[in-house]
């Protein structure tokens, strides 16, 4: 495996979950895997669970882990051809990355999208020229459009709480005083439309998705309908697809709540986290014995170790 | 162990001394104590001494590490219930502390006294939440009210340099530029209140500590009386409990020189670093042959990894 | 091996060169040396190759590496003897080294010059407090005046594209729009006077090196007979040391471009990155079949593993 960023990277779901599974029970047993083999954590945005998590997956294979916080230092790319380098960044990114992949044996980068060009964001301009140029595998650790390694945390978690084979998976917009990338919910239904289970995804109108992920997705614009018998109910903001970046609402309204969660079918809340309380969800609800926002987290780390498992296995 | 704060979490510290003895003289003795455990370190606070020896002592112990610098990303945590997190804090302390939890084994935590509430303070507010929420063992790197690792490894300083069985240690205040927290004060005097020693503090009126540390605490205020016949002259700056956080006195007629040291019996120094120059105490003093503050510092290794031990096996 | 600075503190380097093959094919060979042993990288100025590297070659060899970086922490240490430390700067280097070297068991530094005063930086008067108060080997990670495993690494670099057995390397002086230190020339000269090439530099007058570098140096004012014949091509911009720290050039006609290429007898092109395009050298040789900048970077993890090896012999 050379790239991690959408489900078919990771190939057939019903493998790779019981992968997880093996991974999760067999935390450390594959560490001959990633002996001599360096993890390199790059981050243009700042992380708490990605990065903890990341270096607990790759230690617990075995590996050494370097990062790099490079939002900190102020350590600018230059990215366009052709320019005379007289400014204000001091290297091209065309020689900074091929560098990076001569010291790891395998990458991962978080680069949010930036809100400024739709269609650059939507390219993923800053994650391909690590897969173009680093020669390395490369792992997004959220990019501008996906968050992989949460969604398929998130399906983990779905299996290990499911107690029906097909249950209802419910995905709604919430209020947040931020204007929040889309890369959170474009993977969580990328990755639930592959999965066993019957996806519905809520919103106020002008949050809905881009096409490629609105595709073949059913689509509720009433909240209450949506979590009519819900067995999950996975909550987050976004900002706005089609007035790009935008926030268009904070009608508290949609909120998850005891009344919300009372029309469910006794549903699992779910959060990727950071979360804002009494915003995205309440007290009562977060706190409540049907929050599996912990355990979720927590698979987090067994998502990367799975994918770090599948590209150490490919170098071999 | 669960929780490392006061010389009670340790237990009987004659136990505790030999252990560090033999911790120091087989640092890499135990590593399979420490293989597969990962400790999580993070800052609140910047470190240099407590970072690096904790890191140290946990790589001897066998364990990997993970460092967190929380300060620097601005990263702000709410701490209040029923909040409406519309504001510029991102995360609720009740979810950030029990998913650092499900990454690491052992958390240390540094956080100081922020000299606003008094009573928050003294009630280790920021660490008590580690411990009652993160699931895992916690170590203080310094919270608001102690710094129990500096004062395990004082006391295992004065151990190894004391000439007779019971020494007569003196702490003394010493001026200072800004205010700085009573932490290292109160952890010292608490834990040579239990070890076998003649302990006497010594400084300007209205610098007395908090009652819970002055109670059964000899007590001098005449500085020079004070250091007659000491056999160790333990320096340290602090602002006032009383006056909480208040400097009262940048007197340097306190500063500890030579003609101090004369008082003495030919005193060992020390001081937990950094120290002001000149300020604390004088340059002659401090680099003669009675200045032990370099092996004290090397000693930061082996509290800490006495405590990783004890907490190790109470893992097994 | 007590100090890495000088091509002298390697000794014959044909044996150094050997050993850098061997460690290149051989680069997990010497763990049982590394073996719970601490490398701690201290950074006064930022880094990316360097950092990288370094933590690379230092695992490679079995070693823990700790990276302190300074400069984010605005951690200021006093220098200076007998001041009375009531300012900002919270601790006298004579502490903090020391304390350093009892957490590490080697110590790099990086600390570039301030080009304040040209005695002070080419006195090394940071590397060598850490040389004369730290107790522990101490690599330079480029310091005040020199960067010796950008050199070496160099140098390893020519002897692998080497066609020749005595090949013709001109280093050449290139514009670029900041005031930049003269460690890296410096040090390449150094190396390269005592290694098996014709070595030829040139650069706009004025831009001539310290004295102690010059001499022996075969020195050409003029770029393009300088670069005839030549079998490699060296780029690099560095300041006045005669008018210290000053530009006083910026002119483009010295950057390296395919005409200036031509002049040579098809050289291959090294800079020791991060480099300015299209002032330092244009796209087209950066990315043309004879630019080796990329394994050069990449030797940078060779260069530091046979520093560290030797440190680690000369321990045992």
């Amino acid at each position: 495996m050379r790239r991690f960023l959408t489900p078919e990277d990771l190939g057939d779901l019903r493998k790779a979950l019981d992968e997880a599974r093996y991974v999760k029970a067999n935390p450390f047993a594959d560490q001959d895997l990633g002996r001599n083999k360096t993890l390199l954590l790059i981050f243009f945005n700042s992380s708490l669970r990605t990065r903890l998590s990341s270096q607990r997956a790759a230690t617990n294979m075995g590996m050494n882990v370097i990062v790099l916080d490079i939002n900190k230092d102020g350590w600018k790319l230059e990215s366009e051809y052709g320019v005379v380098m007289d400014g204000d960044k001091p290297e091209h990114i065309r020689e900074a990355v091929p560098v990076m992949g001569q010291y790891a044996d395998i990458i991962g980068v978080r680069s949010f999208a930036d809100f400024v060009d739709r269609d650059k964001d939507y390219k993923e301009h800053i994650l391909n020229q690590f897969i173009e140029l680093s020669g390395r595998p490369v792992i997004s650790l959220e990019s501008a459009t996906r968050h992989p390694l949460q969604a398929f945390a998130d399906l983990i978690t779905v299996e290990e709480y499911k107690t029906k084979p097909r249950p209802k998976v419910v995905m709604t917009w919430a209020p947040h005083p931020r204007a929040l990338p889309q890369a959170v919910p474009n993977s969580f239904v990328e990755w639930m439309k592959k999965a066993d289970v019957e996806l519905v995804m809520t919103c106020p109108k002008g949050y809905e998705l881009a096409p490629e992920f609105m595709e073949g997705l059913t689509y509720e614009p009433d909240q209450d309908k949506a979590l009519a018998g819900a067995d999950f109910v996975y909550a987050k903001n976004w900002s706005s697809y089609h007035e790009y970046g935008q926030i268009l609402s904070k009608d508290r309204s949609w909120t998850v709540d005891e009344n919300k969660m009372a029309l469910t079918n006794n549903a699992k809340f779910m959060h990727c986290l950071p979360v804002r309380r009494n915003m995205i969800v309440s007290d009562e609800v977060i706190e409540g014995p049907n929050s599996i926002v912990i355990p979720e987290a927590a698979n987090r780390v067994v998502s990367m170790q799975v994918v770090l498992k599948r590209m150490l296995q490919s170098m071999k």
